[in-house]
């Protein structure tokens, strides 16, 4: 039943042979990759205006050179990771690079920030798509749907683990038409906004509640800026995507890739920046009280509340259910670096019906719908945890590219170096900014979160090196064959079931076989021995005394005793086992075998050897 | 660590041999088995004046002509307990009576119906214990303690399940004290009243809050007497105690255990009709607002709120919680009477580490435990789901009581037919008034379960009948001795863990053993073929290929295939398992040796040999 469920859920198995990997024309591949950046401007502009709200009206002005330095922070990124796709051609993920030049710690504290962001990258996405839906509730009338938030935000959750445990084939139409649809209508709105703006003047945003703006805000300086600063740099989360996915490039896979890095930054500067501009003219700004976020109020400001309003918001939605399951492929494939590095458990390598890494879907879908729960759908409340650990790794990354060009020292490696050095240092400035100003909003969380993965990494490493070590047969002795078999049959009564146990026993040890059976109820035990004689088969039957009526502590000390007395053989325990025909029939059981097998090959290493005697339907 | 919270929570197994029944002395046998009974002067009272103030005021003097109308059933029911009480000396409860006289099925509907009011019992008691304990609170100005009744009720539950797991002895001081205090503290409190009232005249009942008393209530008629007198009869529930403990009594046991039961049902009798009176003539009624109970006003009225009444409703709570003990008795016992005969699982008559039978016991917890939170520990609400299952199991015992006497003819067997006839005739009106009565009031959810129950138990039965029957030596052959041993070694890989059961394997079956191996991963073929020409121990080993990545299905089909091989032998299946040193490393591995030898054993009936290999700390 559990079966064909699943079955309906995530289709039929697929084999393995079947395992392709398409090629992706640069197209494809930019609609494929950069729904993660892209959709990053549908929230980081409302980011930085929600910092710089605090400072009253005056400040919000700054939004737009924060959001030109933002800009030119993202193509030095972009430049150092374009070297990244040239060295690494099959996928140079932060973890990949850090550790093969910086070491393993390096690696590690760059792949447990990758996976708490990628956490986090989901809930967010799926929170600002949810807000996006809700905003157009609240425009056209149904301000209902807000109190729906973390139901819709699970629901798409949902969906989205369910389509990737299918395994959505990362091509064609699903994520090149909302992706360019979104582009499309994004640059449409910031192109007809400046040509009506210029014609008619800016229209000002008529919330439907006005906003909270502050009096008497905060002071106007630096540390303002650099707090609207770093909440921007959620705008360069997803940047990496395409220095992972190489291979999946058509030949010249890194030249491709590099040319589509290129056009997808391109894309979401002019988007960002676009958008950050028309909000600072047209006065919009985050809105609590009416839940409408700022990409609504530009578009229904310059359009109207009419389709044009409608396909940019679903749009909208659309590119972030996308960014969360891009996700849904990075979690899983870098858990499964891990678990083939042996710091996961191994579970996280193996691929499931469906070819998928199952385990690693259903961590990230659990996780994330934790974080959508306790964030209440917010994501402008879960963007301080977001970004640092895009940060760190981004940092790590590129200075295991500089350490790369010191060691490799390939052509060009100067100018290369000199690229990713810059890079780096970038990288880690704004990584101190927004630990500074993001700590005690949240970011703590991650960096407690980050050495505790570590440690946590290290020791799963520990264990499976351990485990290795022990069944390594460099060590190993040819063993000694088995020189004398003892066989003790345990008997719970004198019937049908213990018949065939008992001659499997005599067959497997003829000169050396006993049945035990423990007394617990002593009235019984004239009868069981009379029987005995009868259905026996000249087994000797040891009966235990058993004064707390415990079956498990009279066996013990018996096959201890035993074993001590033929130190040179091999005991094995026989234990009769009847199966019912109905699982549920179980709980009518006491679940004596399922505890003694437990015990023998468990606490006290013994071969167990059941012998089931099924039971029909009656 | 979980066994020794359990040895620090309910103590040290104690020995078989340490079982003892004490017999009780009439006075400490009155202390032991009428808590419940007497308990009942508790709450009868208030059920009763609930439903008259639905008539007004004026309808509230019916109370006693009620309450004396309930006193002279409960002479009645306990004359025809006197017979069963000499019939059973070895005890008899509605279950045997029924069963042995009426049959099975009259047999399990008295069963049914007993489990269930067993659980309504504790809940009603304990909720009645902690109604005392916040009385007492809004008298003496701690009215919040009103707000933590259910945490108080599952607090009681706790105590005196973790008790009975200990193991209560039914004796000695901790019945005796509470129990003759309240005995003591009521009587005295109603000759006091009455002598005080005779003298000063009654002063009447000053409320915290005003009581609701319609003005215009219901018709004052035959219904809300027949309503009132259905309330009432909670009085009667526990007065079968006696019967079904008689070999507790000293020789000559049934002559002491009746002269125990008048004893306590005039105590009863008194006590309850005195408060009933007393209710009446200082104008106490139940008080939805203030949560004070009954009791509480009458007393609080006569002796003050001082020291009196703070020892009247101590020893009011510490009655009520014995009364919930002595289900943690006749519950636990019942169930393994069912399950001894075979209608409930086994697991209810096997008995824990200190000799009491503790399934039964912490089921009894449990379901009492959900009530109290269900009816938010609101007693008055739960009274109409009570007493239906009581009067259910006297009527059918008294019938039973009847048959019996028609039966074997003993000496003087008319006058007892007669008694026993008259007791279920009117336990039978009574029966059916309940029914009307309470019925929408929520006695329906009783009438369901009941038939549930017996549906459940029979169906219990059923399968161990079939178990039995399958079981049974009677229909079986001598089995055919083994005659050629196939082994079949499954192996995850060439390493140190299956070197041992290879060894096993080529012992148990010389000439035909065989190992296998699941291909999942291509790359590795070539070197696992080199490895075990080396390790292998000549033994061949066949590589199964798997399309689907699944380790199951091939092996089933490989093991199958072999099986309709050698349709003379015994195929079996052996397999190394390691074992990590610390259990939660577990997590660290997959379950295949778990999956596999359910698969094995359960789905397919294999003979499965379990050889571990048993890993070290590192």
């Amino acid at each position: 039943m559990a079966s064909s469920f699943k079955r309906l859920l995530i289709g039929k198995p697929i084999a393995t042979e079947h395992q392709h990997h398409e090629r992706l024309s640069n197209v494809t591949a930019l609609a494929v990759f950069s729904s993660d950046a892209l959709s990053s401007v549908a929230y980081a502009t409302e980011a930085i205006l929600a910092v710089l709200i605090l400072g009253g009206s005056a400040a919000l002005g700054l939004a737009l050179p924060v959001g030109i330095g933002i800009g030119v922070l993202l193509v030095v990124v972009a430049f150092s990771y374009r070297q990244t796709i040239r060295a690494y051609p099959k996928g140079g993920g932060g973890y990949i690079v850090a550790r093969e030049n910086l070491g393993d710690l390096p690696g590690l504290v760059a792949a447990g920030a990758l996976l708490v962001d990628y956490v986090l990258t989901v809930a967010v996405s799926i929170s600002a798509g949810v807000a996006a839906i809700t905003s157009l509730g609240v425009t056209w009338g149904f301000p209902e749907i807000k109190t729906y938030a973390v139901e819709l935000g699970l629901f798409f959750i949902a969906v989205v683990t369910i389509a990737n445990l299918r395994g959505v084939k990362e091509s064609g139409a699903i994520f090149a038409v909302p992706t360019y649809a979104f582009i499309t209508s994004i640059l449409m709105m910031i192109a007809y906004a400046l040509v009506r703006d210029m014609i008619f003047g800016p229209t000002l945003v008529v919330h439907s509640i006005a906003p909270e703006i502050p009096m008497e805000g905060e002071a106007i300086g630096f540390w303002l800026v650099m707090r609207a600063f770093a909440a921007g740099c959620t705008a360069l989360t997803g940047i990496e995507a395409i220095s992972d996915g190489v291979p999946a490039f058509k030949s010249p896979e890194s030249k491709n890739a590099s040319t589509t890095l290129t056009w997808m930054v391109g894309l979401l500067v002019s988007m960002f920046i676009g958008i950050t501009y028309l909000a600072n003219v047209h006065g919009a700004v985050p809105n609590e009280l009416s839940h409408e976020t700022v990409v609504s109020q530009i578009a229904r400001t310059i359009f109207g509340t009419g389709p044009i309003y409608f396909i940019i918001q679903i749009t909208t939605a659309l590119i972030l259910v996308l960014a969360a399951n891009t996700a849904f492929a990075d979690f899983p494939r870098l858990a499964s670096f891990l678990s083939r590095d042996r710091f996961l458990p191994r579970q996280f390598s193996s691929r499931g019906d469906r070819l998928v890494f199952s385990n690693g879907i259903l961590a990230l879908g659990t996780f994330s719908a934790l974080l959508v729960i306790v964030f209440q759908a917010n994501e402008i409340a879960m963007l301080p945890l977001y970004a640092i650990g895009v940060f760190i790794s981004f940092t790590l990354s590129q200075a295991g590219m500089v350490k790369r060009h010191l060691r490799i020292k390939e052509e060009g490696w100067r100018r290369g170096m000199i690229i990713n050095g810059m890079g780096a240092t970038l990288t880690a400035v704004v990584l101190i900014v927004l630990t500074v100003t993001k700590f005690t909003h949240g970011a703590w969380v991650v960096l407690v979160l980050i050495p505790i993965l570590v440690t946590f990494f290290q020791g799963i490493h520990k264990h499976y090196l351990g485990v290795a070590e022990q069944l390594s047969l460099s060590t190993a002795a040819k063993p000694i064959p088995v020189r004398r078999l003892t066989a003790i049959v345990l008997v719970s009564g004198v019937h049908k079931g213990v018949l065939s146990a008992l001659e499997l026993g005599k067959s497997l040890a003829p000169d050396n076989v006993t049945a035990v059976y423990v007394d617990l109820d002593p009235e019984h035990i004239e009868r069981v021995k009379s029987r005995w004689a009868e259905w026996g088969s000249d087994v000797p039957l040891v009966i235990l005394e058993s004064p707390y009526r415990s079956l498990i502590t009279p066996l013990m000390n018996y096959i201890d005793e035993i074993e001590g007395r033929y130190r040179d053989g091999h005991v094995m325990v026989i234990l009769p086992e009847f199966i019912p025909y109905n699982w549920w029939e179980h709980l009518l059981h006491n679940q004596t075998g399922l505890i003694l097998r437990t015990a023998l090959t468990f606490r006290k290493g013994k071969t167990v050897i059941s012998v089931p005697y099924k039971l029909e339907q009656k």
